[in-house]
């Protein structure tokens, strides 16, 4: 009869707590649709201050703004952590690339971040395209060199989620340079990464081989690498040129900042639950999907939190990474910082796939028997806001270092909708006009409710 | 042991049967992603047809290039279904809208479908401001008569799915003119049935109350109901007036068609499973959205069995119904020959919320135990492709007949992501270029991964 009527009172009080978090993150969604402010917060980002490339004027001017905007919501603590940034900057003079077979084509061109320039006078060479870094190994430096690489695989369209495509892709601008470079390359040309067929290239940073010296390296749109590639084909390789011709420097490190911002935990102040995007943009747009709704949302979280008077039992901090761009050195410097002070951090949370309509979260590193618990415990309360799509994945570049250096905390990656982000990724079209505002609220809100069941129940 | 054994068969055979699914499901998508041809077939229907509202030449168009696409696609049969439907029109002449109070503003207005023209001079008149259709019938006659009636509900932001928002502030379109004709009107401006603010005013239909006359009734856009409230309220009700006119008549009945395509079941030819959108359009725009996308996308499932070699068991259709938007003469028709022709309907799915990221399907009338099963059967296998969300729901004007004429139809709503749907539904900005190529594909593959589903296993 004892053990029937404890039995009975746990299950009263699991509903109860089911209840109370129900209306909780109600109330949280309820703030967040009706009074929500990060659109309007993102729209000045965008057009009061634009794009905002590490180390730029710009970019300070948002660390200085973002302060005064997390100062202005009145959280417990706001403050900057200095770190050492590069300061690449593409230059003034315009970028410019001609297909040169029979007729001379001018095709659209942008250098990928971290490269360096041509000469003055542009490289004009035989193009040689590969699909892939191994077909370019396997031609050997008799063939490269001298040459323009023009890696031209596509995005592969059968993935559901489109990040999985530009994983896949990646490598091509990422790596695909350094090892150019090593073969005696002349120069590199990238098929921009994303599935849409169009006239915008897609920038992105690209790595240095270490000990090795770079090659000027620029991202083509999908059209120009489609109509190049006809005309290879066309013409038999190698007749047709190619000539480009870019400006970008790499400049001496800048000091920048993350911005934090904090509400202090009642009960634990020293356990920590983060959530971040970063601040730093491409230089081609005003960084709205990149990552402008990230770091927006981020701060909207808090500022819900204080709106509907939830005082965390655990420390919250919205965290604006500087450098996630072309570095990354935000995100190692926040790690560092957060080991170095033993701050105990429970889970991170990355918003950096853009504002678009929440379908979950996805955990970094976690067990099935992890994922299934957390599913048990939180997919139910999530489900009639579309958010519970709970799984096994990644986290994000900036939240990755914590790994090392914060042994326990849990990773996470914020998982919006996937369909629209690499049409606009790193494009001069990651505009605030691209970015939707129930689709933004509907993340931050989304953002706060997982972070509140975190806070209440722990992982 | 038997029945271990036994058992043990029924197993490997269930696991057999899911590895199968799991193929064919694979081989649909990359099809539909790979090889997709709705996107293409919709910037056709748009660019080179355009609106297409009931009755119009335009519409006739897209009834006879809807044939010839299906025909051309080989189906097993390809016809019209002749049927009747109303000839609304707009009218050569400029709408026009002024608020005109101690200036005159013009603002955007657009007549709502089937209502009447203004007289020659337009309709000025003081105006009363009401939230509800109860409160206007609260004010009664002696208040109402000979006033514009201004319907000024706003959408709720809180609904997360925007449908709600639209069902529960769309009576004031639906409905309100009616009520206000009753009690003397002289005419009706309702508030745009979106929750975005802008300067693009919603048509849509309206109803006539039966017996009674009609008054004009117009929308105006979000921008224009703001501001047309806030000088209602600083100027003291009622001394604003407000200005409109519309030239919009309804004229004799024309014949029109539905547009069908069928792909011949093996087993059951007298049974069917239909996927359908409809072929008409509102007139301001290209009908991209609504309902290009799923009229596009129903043919894309025929096409898809096709291209991958699926026999259906049962019969398939591709139902292109005409007269949703002011009539529903097409659904009607549709339902009314298909119960005289004793066919007998398994499942009837509706495409008309648009070309969004899929995230599942709506089942109208179902038992919780009915949903259970669904779930039970086809959720695991529907995951991987995020359009697993299988709940008690509406299904869709089209389809919702054939409720009355063919008993046992489970009639089931396609449910794509819906936050963006009410910023273009029935305005000038329903246009293919917001319409993205991945999330119509997405959806053509759903819908033919759970039509395979459904004439594999039935529900």
């Amino acid at each position: 009869m004892k053990k029937f009527s404890l039995l009975f009172s746990a299950v009263l009080l699991c509903a109860q707590v089911k209840a109370q978090d129900s209306l909780a993150i109600r109330k949280m969604y309820d703030e967040a649709l009706v009074n929500g402010q990060c659109y309007d917060n993102l729209r000045y980002l965008c057009k009061n201050i634009g794009q905002r490339i590490s180390g730029s004027a710009n970019a300070q001017k948002a660390v200085d703004w973002s302060k005064k905007l997390m100062d202005g919501y009145g959280f417990d603590k706001v403050y900057l952590q200095e770190v050492m940034v590069p300061h690449w900057v593409r230059g003034a003079k315009e970028e410019a690339a001609i297909i040169d077979g029979k007729t001379r084509i001018p095709v659209p061109i942008v250098a990928l971040g971290m490269s360096i320039a041509t000469p003055k006078e542009g490289i004009t060479a035989n193009v040689i395209e590969v699909k892939s870094i191994k077909e370019l190994e396997g031609l050997g430096e008799n063939v490269v060199k001298g040459k323009i690489v023009f890696f031209n695989r596509a995005f592969d369209p059968r993935f559901i989620e489109t990040g999985m495509a530009y994983g896949t892709a990646g490598d091509q601008r990422f790596m695909g340079p350094a090892v150019a470079a090593k073969l005696g390359a002349a120069g590199v040309i990238v098929r921009s990464l994303t599935e849409i067929i169009d006239d915008y290239p897609h920038t992105g940073a690209t790595l240095a081989a270490p000990g090795s010296k770079m090659i000027p390296a620029a991202a083509i749109s999908t059209k120009a690498a489609n109509k190049l590639s006809t005309m290879l084909k066309l013409r038999k390789f190698p007749a047709a040129k190619f000539y480009f011709k870019q400006n970008c420097e790499l400049l001496p490190d800048v000091k920048s900042y993350n911005v934090i911002g904090e509400i202090t935990g009642s009960e634990n102040p020293n356990k920590f639950i983060i959530v971040g995007g970063h601040l730093d943009s491409w230089d081609l747009a005003e960084g709205a999907h990149d990552d402008g709704t990230g770091v927006m949302q981020s701060v909207e979280v808090l500022r819900i939190f204080k709106a509907v008077g939830y005082k965390p039992k655990n420390s919250v901090r919205a965290v604006f990474f500087m450098n996630e761009e072309n570095g990354h050195k935000g995100g190692s410097k926040y790690a560092e910082l957060a080991a170095q002070n033993k701050e105990q951090h429970i889970a991170a949370i990355e918003t950096d796939e853009g504002g678009f309509t929440p379908r979950g979260f996805s955990f970094a590193d976690v067990s099935k028997d992890f994922i299934k618990k957390v599913n048990d415990n939180f997919k139910s309360i999530l489900e009639p806001y579309d958010v519970d799509k709970l799984t096994i994945g990644g986290a994000g570049t900036d939240i990755e270092p914590m790994k090392e250096t914060l042994p326990g905390v849990v990773l996470i990656g914020f998982r919006p909708d996937s369909q629209r982000y690499f049409d606009l990724h790193h494009t001069a079209k990651d505009v605030f006009e691209n970015v939707n505002k129930r689709e933004l609220e509907l993340g931050a809100a989304g953002m706060a409710a997982f972070i509140y069941l975190i806070d209440q129940h722990g992982l």
